[in-house]
């Protein structure tokens, strides 16, 4: 699959997942793609954890209420540090957002399916504080999003979208 | 070139490019990779001007100062409307990164080079928004990033970065 076909493939999936387990070597090659993202003044504000143990994707799932992604055998988590780039210029929200894009069509890539939760889990429940409790994250860390992984069992139904000439111009806006 | 392998080829290139001027079909399939990019509840926030007119490129140059990317014979200017996607969230910055994720790799497909080149207009001297004029955009749109588009006269020099088990882990921060 060339990047334009994946980057067409990737889909929101909020389904449900097969039980098959994802293999490491396959979320450490989707983590080193969400690494590869640039980062303003190469910060590299972005870290990650994936979950892949049972027993504590069921401890993190109960918090998630309601839940989503709960039958995905693994999940990457999302954790940015809110540093400067250079004198009050922050780029955090920037550079996870890259990485999160790379780790979704790796993971398309690969034949798997994910969806981007964030509003979930950084609304004022702080679901993801709470998340990054149990994973033991360090203050000055925050986890803003995490990414199911695994096979779906269904098809993604994809969002519409506006057409082409509602969101792109050449040369001036509005311009065909 | 499959996704991983344009994910790893992705450089932020600071060169000179060749004067080989970018197809128009390519410019749409860059900007299209862009639009297919996810957003917040679906808001679709982000909007896109491809310049390759050289007289409006040069104007634009003119107020890119320092310079950056001026030898490019196309530039991708990145737009945002920041509306909130539920009460009182809004995504458009996450929504413009991941657009712009999705036109480097792209870009990099189809064989160019480019750079995510945004706080150097967003800063004080707001050259974002002496370029938005130039191009009529209305003002509940900010012009908050361009990349340039075209082939590279030179290698790209990578940035290092951190190694793997310093930003990523399994079931826990810090865990290998």
């Amino acid at each position: 699959m060339n990047t334009i076909e994946a980057i067409y493939n990737r889909c929101s999936y909020r389904g449900t997942y097969k039980d098959t387990s994802v293999p490491r070597e396959h979320l450490i090659k989707i983590m080193e793609a969400g690494l590869a993202a640039p980062s303003g003044c190469n910060k590299q504000t972005t870290s990650l954890i994936a979950v892949d143990d049972s027993e504590i994707l069921k401890k993190l799932h109960a918090v998630i209420q309601p839940p989503i992604g709960e039958t995905a055998p693994a999940m990457i988590c999302v954790l940015t540090r809110r540093i400067n780039a250079y004198r009050d210029k922050c780029y955090a929200t920037q550079d996870y957002s890259a990485a999160i894009e790379n780790m979704l069509l790796a993971i398309v890539e690969l034949g798997y399916q994910s969806c981007w939760i964030e509003g979930h889990i950084t609304d004022e429940d702080r679901i993801g504080y709470q998340m990054a409790q149990m994973l033991k994250v360090p203050d000055e860390y925050e986890l803003v999003a995490f990414l199911p992984v695994g096979v779906a069992d269904d098809e993604c139904v994809r969002v519409k979208k506006l057409p082409f000439e509602e969101r792109a111009w050449f040369n001036g806006f509005g311009k065909e």
